[in-house]
């Protein structure tokens, strides 16, 4: 089988792969710089391994099958339609980063709440401000939770915060063990939680869903967590009631426009930590990648129905 | 009964003490710069709030209860023959620090796997640096941790981090749950866990408890955690792993010396997170330390066994 390979990869997950893949015919594309023969060898491709640009798809194809290096997809939906008629199965890499995703969303609260960020810098120039940072420390213990999705990493950091005694509630539209499935009933209670985890995908239906009037509700001590997509959120108007202090903080993975611009005003908010769209990071990450693949061709090789096919005329 | 108060506390403390002590009589020393009419009114005191120096304890003394403000009582032992014939309870506030410290303890461990701190410096100066931080990041998930002391802080640590799936052992001298219960049986297994935290208290017997040769078990990926007291490890030791990249990295709430002096190595040690004895903060920590002196004096004024009483000779 012609195996297209397009992905970002390190040494170990080119080497697992080139391992892997020594029974096939697969051609190796400089995804920085793509030449017309990267994209003729594409067009002639049944199988596709990471995020090639959507007018390849657009173009005359053999492909088969895409498995994407990610787990947003997103950037595919404008050619939906193509790839439905042309029968292209799609698969992501959903729940690849549910732990570290999670991890990073629990160790962010713990930091701000625990004055991490700010004893970084005071051992960055070798001062000793326990002092000064124990009066702005505070506990996770016992917080009333809020996680809206309840996808993978929104489970996953669920079940973490029961181990600090949270009371965790859930936002999902579709999910019948959600605590809220309407925006109404959200935005009822919303003011009642205390850390608000918002885990939601890059939709139509999620565009800016933090809007200004949904964010006002928040409560004075809310720390505001994103680790969903930066299009779900009105930043300016959180940039507003970080500065106001009218809530308690925020820990934001994501952002509208990533990197981050430098003259950006959410770098320098007070009580905010900027993971800098880290959240799905773990050493070993491109070779996992890697590895999902070849476990996922063998699959498709057999026979047997590919893992994380998704639907993009559903959404997921 | 004439209540002699020592204690660092804030306005919302004193003004809970105010209003509860108000049938007694209380006298307020100033702590930072106690005079000859402080130490002669607490030599006529019945109850104390606060760690007076000992010597106050050895001088004539009317004091029947010595509630101290901290969980450590070790400065007091050199007093234990005089408390013990004169008959003088003293109290401590075990247990207050349990959820903070333990927070502390797991937000650090996060910090250092996510890339918390680096990202914090990157944050500080508008930097994304986000693809420099991704290959050194780590999860805590299915980590065998092993935990030194099973008392409220290591017991809420080993709970917490069960969330993380962690494989979660103990080392206690006393405790029969204990995995590990003498010092010879935790050095054949050291080199297996991938997190080791210390919460052993300041004892004779856990003085340089880690010395250089157990540091020496650690593996190479090992995160070493104190949380419980600076006395129980060999500094120079711990410096020369973690500058010789032999270990995964450390973090460290408690140190020999405190603060910690501008020119000490651990400041600038790679993958080591420095929590300047913040473990057990949090905004309210002084008002519920005034709060548990005054449920503890009226279990005393009722003739009840006080709470935490601690026992000088047998150092608990």
């Amino acid at each position: 089988m012609k195996i297209f390979i397009y992905a970002h990869l390190d040494e170990p997950a080119k080497a697992h792969l080139r391992e892997s893949l020594s029974g096939h015919e697969a051609y190796w594309a400089d995804k920085h710089a793509p030449t017309p023969a990267d994209v003729k060898a594409f067009s002639t491709s049944e199988i596709c391994f990471g995020n090639v640009p959507a007018e390849w798809l657009q173009a005359e194809t053999k492909l088969r099958w895409l498995q994407l290096e990610s787990v947003g997809f997103e950037y595919y939906q404008k050619c939906q339609a193509l790839v439905t008629q042309k029968n292209i199965l799609i698969t992501n890499l959903r729940g690849m980063f549910a732990k570290p995703a999670a991890e990073s969303a629990v160790g962010g609260l713990l930091a701000l709440l625990r004055g991490i960020d700010e004893l970084a810098m005071g051992q960055n120039s070798r001062r000793w401000i326990s002092l000064e940072v124990r009066p702005r420390m505070g506990l996770l213990h016992g917080r009333k939770v809020l996680i809206l999705g309840m996808g993978s990493i929104g489970q996953k950091v669920g079940a973490m915060l029961k181990a600090f005694e949270c009371e965790v509630s859930y936002y999902a539209r579709t999910n019948p063990e959600a605590t809220f499935r309407s925006p109404e009933q959200l935005d009822a209670r919303l003011h009642l939680f205390s850390v608000v985890v918002n885990c939601l995908p890059n939709t139509p239906e999620t565009e800016n869903f933090f809007h200004r009037d949904r964010l006002r509700r928040l409560s004075r001590e809310a720390i505001f967590v994103n680790v969903g997509r930066g299009s779900t959120v009105d930043e300016p108007a959180l940039v507003e009631l970080l500065q106001a202090g009218k809530i308690g903080g925020a820990v934001l993975d994501v952002f509208k426009q990533e990197p981050l611009p430098p003259s950006h005003p959410l770098w320098s908010c007070p009580r905010t930590i900027i993971l800098q769209h880290t959240g799905g990071g773990y050493a070993d990450e491109l070779l996992d990648k890697a590895r999902f693949f070849v476990v996922n061709l063998d699959f498709y090789q057999q026979g047997q129905p590919v893992q994380n096919r998704i639907n993009l005329t559903l959404g997921y």
